[in-house]
């Protein structure tokens, strides 16, 4: 392995960790660091230049390596750029850059003979981009669905365990560092759309604008739905999900789903992250561990630049890592083309209303539906539980507003055919446990 | 990427599948197949030679890589290492003859400056050993766990979801092509030990003889054990499991274990595979997945050839694949110094046995226990259940041996603390099992 000199951008919670882990190792020498404000006090003391001037590391031939920690989009495509024309190699964990400028960055790295590495962008420490890049390049991905997003996870688990409100968990997330005190990007899905904007730039070779990706965050998931979930052995995740079309399209979406007892992703609490990817070869595999997080993160971060450390040396290497990305944007599936199957609870405002009647009402409608429970709620009013065939919202909604007298107290996705397929036969609780639940995977298979 | 020249080696299961994923891309041309009986008929007739005669493949100057998924170790290890010699690549699947030559080839290899490439030999289509090689390069790895072979894992589940014995599970795991005639390898362990050798190569740096591994198949398991599992809250899983010691040793070690359900192992059913891995930076992550089978197998060495492909031309690349394996075998911790907490079923043949009695004799002899359930069996004879903390076999059969009038009818492995904690904790059935499980996993918790 060579010794390679590098550059870092930014010495927040990550840089730290990734300070850290290179003082561990001899293969990488960290000349210097930018830093936005010289003067705020660190929790490491590197033996190392500590700069305000990013400058200092782009125009220093000496170094070879930018690692870019700082985040968001600027100035920091300036500065990678500018380190890229310079003939330098990029490790960056910025998700919200790479899925907005990724494909400049990489036409640019590909015209200059170097290399992006970008394993911490998504899924922190977990393999995933290694995985998509090399591990399963015998096979075409048939879908990639992921819990992408510590923050949301945490929020849901809690919610989940305490049956507290939205608003409630967030506020512990927060004082526990878990969410930012504007958690927007995380609750609103928009970090898990630049995180599949990436992840469908490996598995369908193209970036999506993650402004098109069809996006619903959490903060309206109330304590009712997170009971209706519960009653119905599941629970609520917010999943990205990427399904390439065979009209050359890609279908993105990000939205919390119901994931049903038995599914890899039903014990995947707190901040973790976990990914199941189907390949045409392989089959399914999942991969899951912690998504965020210091050392994790770092530990992403740090074996990019190993892994460019054992081959920098070598002529020509940099084809190995250049990621078969197509440089121009994906096509996605049309909002209008989208599809869910999704478990609706509605209150008929009517004493005695007929639920045949609203069965009848719903069909007519174009809505296939099957009624899985039905009873009163304290004051006397009747409560329908039914799940929905996979349809466009829009036809769903039509038809929930034809149904007279009637209030939708809750609408939660299913997972995705696709995905379910299999889990819940498979699934082994203990005994008690899978008798709750027969009854109710059946009731939530979906005929489409 | 280039176009390079391969002959394969074995075109039985998975080396049909090979022909088949190979004919789907053109990066790599298989030019030669030799085969044992050249008269058998094929499921695939590729367009290339096809030969009884293997030197026509290590002899071809134009042949730049070997692929073989014959398996065995006489006489794969002798057209290897001649395909090595002749400065050939090697891609192969064969667990077995890495586990006991590994050390011979990649020293040959590396004096030859080839590369081998071996992802399918553990855990088939899971990418575990790129990930070992280079996901986790920034990290010390603390421990790995898995299970590792489909055979034993079916047979496994069969026995908990029908209650049926080893005998018979075998029986259907054999009509249905999920094990072999002769099953050996894979009921006592011997399959998970090579491939254990093969992790600690990776993980801790050195082959490990398997002859030298602890191993302890799943034979003898029977219907009263999993029923006993069940009662606690836990399936059986046969795991292979590596420590790094202190001492520079490394605890290698095969046996059947207690499972508790929340754990990621507990849902892995049928001939899955899944790996846990500690890495000091990344802390844990799963990984799972088909871990045999033609196109999972496959997958993963067309994946390796493809890999080797996008480099073979570049002066000098074959030092980015080279394991950092030292080329000497680990050393081992002493069967006599591993230690192992167990859940003991034990009936007293004497009517009106006095429990605290057998509890105060066994600790008398060394033995640290907790009696978790006492009970009568349908004769009146008391039966006890109790877990022992994590001690040396020899303490554990010598105190148990001192209880006089007493019949050992049970004893299972407990999963190592270290492995097991956190995840009875983090585990969230539906609130039926959770309440089951609350009491078992409390009763569970070993005190050592």
């Amino acid at each position: 392995m060579s010794k390679i000199v590098a550059g870092l951008i930014g010495l927040g919670t990550v840089g730290t960790g990734v300070v850290r882990l290179l003082e561990r190792q001899n293969h990488i020498r960290l000349k210097t660091i930018a830093v936005r404000d010289i003067k705020k006090k660190r929790e490491v003391s590197p033996s190392c230049l500590i700069t305000e001037n990013v400058q200092d590391i782009i125009q220093d031939p000496e170094i070879e390596l930018v690692i870019e920690v700082a985040g968001g989009i600027e100035p920091v495509y300036s500065y990678l750029e500018a380190a890229l024309r310079a003939g330098k190699h990029v490790v960056t964990a910025n998700k919200k850059l790479l899925a907005r400028r990724g494909p400049e960055l990489f036409s640019l790295a590909r015209a200059k003979g170097v290399n992006i590495f970008f394993e911490a962008s998504v899924a922190g420490g977990v393999p995933l981009i290694s995985t998509l890049q090399k591990g399963l390049n015998a096979n075409q991905i048939n879908s990639i669905a992921g819990i992408l997003n510590g923050t949301t996870n945490y929020i849901l688990s809690k919610m989940h365990s305490s049956g507290c409100s939205f608003a409630e968990a967030l506020k512990e997330a927060q004082e526990l560092g878990f969410a930012e005190a504007d958690p927007t990007d995380d609750v609103e899905g928009h970090d898990v759309a630049n995180k599949l904007s990436i992840l469908a730039a490996l598995s369908f070779g193209r970036f999506a604008n993650p402004e098109q990706i069809h996006r619903e965050g959490i903060t309206t998931i109330t304590a009712r739905d997170i009971a209706l979930a519960k009653a119905n052995g599941c629970v609520i995740k917010l999943i990205g999900l990427g399904l390439p079309q065979e009209n050359n399209k890609v279908e993105l979406r990000v939205h919390p789903v119901l994931v049903p007892f038995g599914h890899p992703f039903y014990a995947v609490n707190g901040a973790e992250n976990a990914i199941l990817v189907n390949g045409s070869a392989v089959g399914q595999i999942l991969l899951s561990g912690p998504g965020a997080g210091r050392e994790p993160t770092a530990s992403a971060v740090v074996g990019d630049a190993l892994n460019l450390a054992q081959v920098i040396n070598l002529p020509e290497f940099e084809s190995f890592f250049q990621p078969k990305i197509n440089t121009t944007w994906a096509s996605l599936t049309e909002e209008s083309e989208l599809a869910f199957a999704n478990l609706v609870r509605i209150k008929l405002l009517r004493k005695g209303a007929d639920i045949e009647f609203v069965a009848r009402t719903l069909l007519q409608n174009g809505l296939k539906t099957q009624i899985i429970n039905a009873g009163e709620d304290e004051s006397g009013y009747k409560i329908l539980s039914l799940t929905t065939a996979t349809q466009p919202d829009a036809i769903v909604e039509e038809a929930l507003a034809h149904v007279p007298n009637a209030i939708v107290e809750s609408r939660l996705r299913l997972l995705q055919n696709q995905l379910a397929a299999g889990y819940q036969r498979e699934s082994r609780a203990p005994a008690s446990a899978q008798q709750t639940l027969r009854g109710n995977s059946r009731a939530l298979s979906v005929s489409c």
